[in-house]
């Protein structure tokens, strides 16, 4: 059947989405009431049409700003560097961070081609040149590309005068030591801290 | 963001899909060409719009009656009586039957108020009183209610002159007996099948 094939493979080419997957959530839309299937779609196509990024930040955006750059509470001292929009997601749902965010658009890949041109780091060299801006906390993602993504904007944004930090290193917090890798665990024993 | 938090809320009514998957999933889509998230709506309205029940098996078609019942190479006289559309592909994926198939639309399920007068036991019936099938072959889950449907089935064809028979039970084929579960192991030994 084409029209379920075709609905198949394009929830197969979703992230994580196996075949099976794939196969089991079309054969369940299927058998919905047919404004189930619409619905979804409706909200496909709106995010289309509307979401971009932001003018600012690079985060994602319903207007020429995103929420995040429009609140004027948010501090523009603290500038927080992340690969990807979920990021920013992650960190506003840990409530911990009230400063403001700049989103690369990825992370350094030279193995899939992508290198610093395809990020957004002239618009962070702008925004730090720009004034204000008193520490830029470097949060890529603890990969390898991660790793190499904040060491070279770390190296881009040095002598500019502003504060540059990552985010801590060690054990999770509620994890076991035994499911703790080896590379976590020597982050954790050299970053150890003196409690008395 | 409203447009992103629906796309989010769709896809977290999706089985075995939660919130953190859907935000996940939404995140890519969002940082995808508009034209992949058109492509997948336009998919889906297709379906919505395509898609409808077979009038003889109520396999999933896109015409009056599906690939499998207008086939004329599919032998008439093997009836596979299945809970419902995924069946039928799991079933022809394996390859190994010819016969026609009988979608009931579900499975007796007395606790969530599913009754026979839910499944198409009438359409059922009248295919056997019809003449022409030889054997009904009863393929329902593996499940408590598979089995409560499949007895239920058994009971409603019983006396009208056809072969009823039900698919082993036994090892899955490549398991291990370790994560074999205990009824299955059961089945298997009450069922065991003399070799030499």
């Amino acid at each position: 059947m084409a029209a379920l094939d075709d609905l198949v493979a394009e929830f197969a080419r979703l992230p994580g989405i196996g075949r099976k997957t794939a196969q089991r959530l079309a054969f369940h839309l299927v058998q919905q009431p047919g404004e189930r299937l619409t619905r979804l779609a409706q909200a496909l196509v709106t995010v289309a049409e509307q979401v971009r990024p932001c003018g600012t930040c690079g985060n994602l955006a319903e207007a020429e700003l995103c929420d995040l750059c429009r609140d004027p509470r948010r501090d523009g001292t603290l500038l927080c560097v992340v690969e990807d929009p979920a990021a920013v997601a992650v960190l506003e749902r840990a409530g911990e961070f009230r400063g403001r965010y700049h989103v690369l658009g990825g992370r350094l890949d030279p193995l899939q081609g992508v290198g610093p041109e395809a990020l957004r780091l002239d618009a962070l060299v702008r925004r730090v040149e720009g004034g204000g801006v008193r520490e830029v906390i470097l949060a890529t993602n603890p990969s390898m590309e991660g790793e190499v993504t904040a060491t070279y904007v770390q190296q881009l944004l040095a002598n500019r005068g502003v504060r540059i930090t990552r985010l801590a290193r060690g054990l999770p917090v509620g994890g076991d030591l035994e499911y703790v890798d080896g590379v976590t665990l020597a982050h954790a024993l050299t970053a150890r801290q003196d409690v008395g």
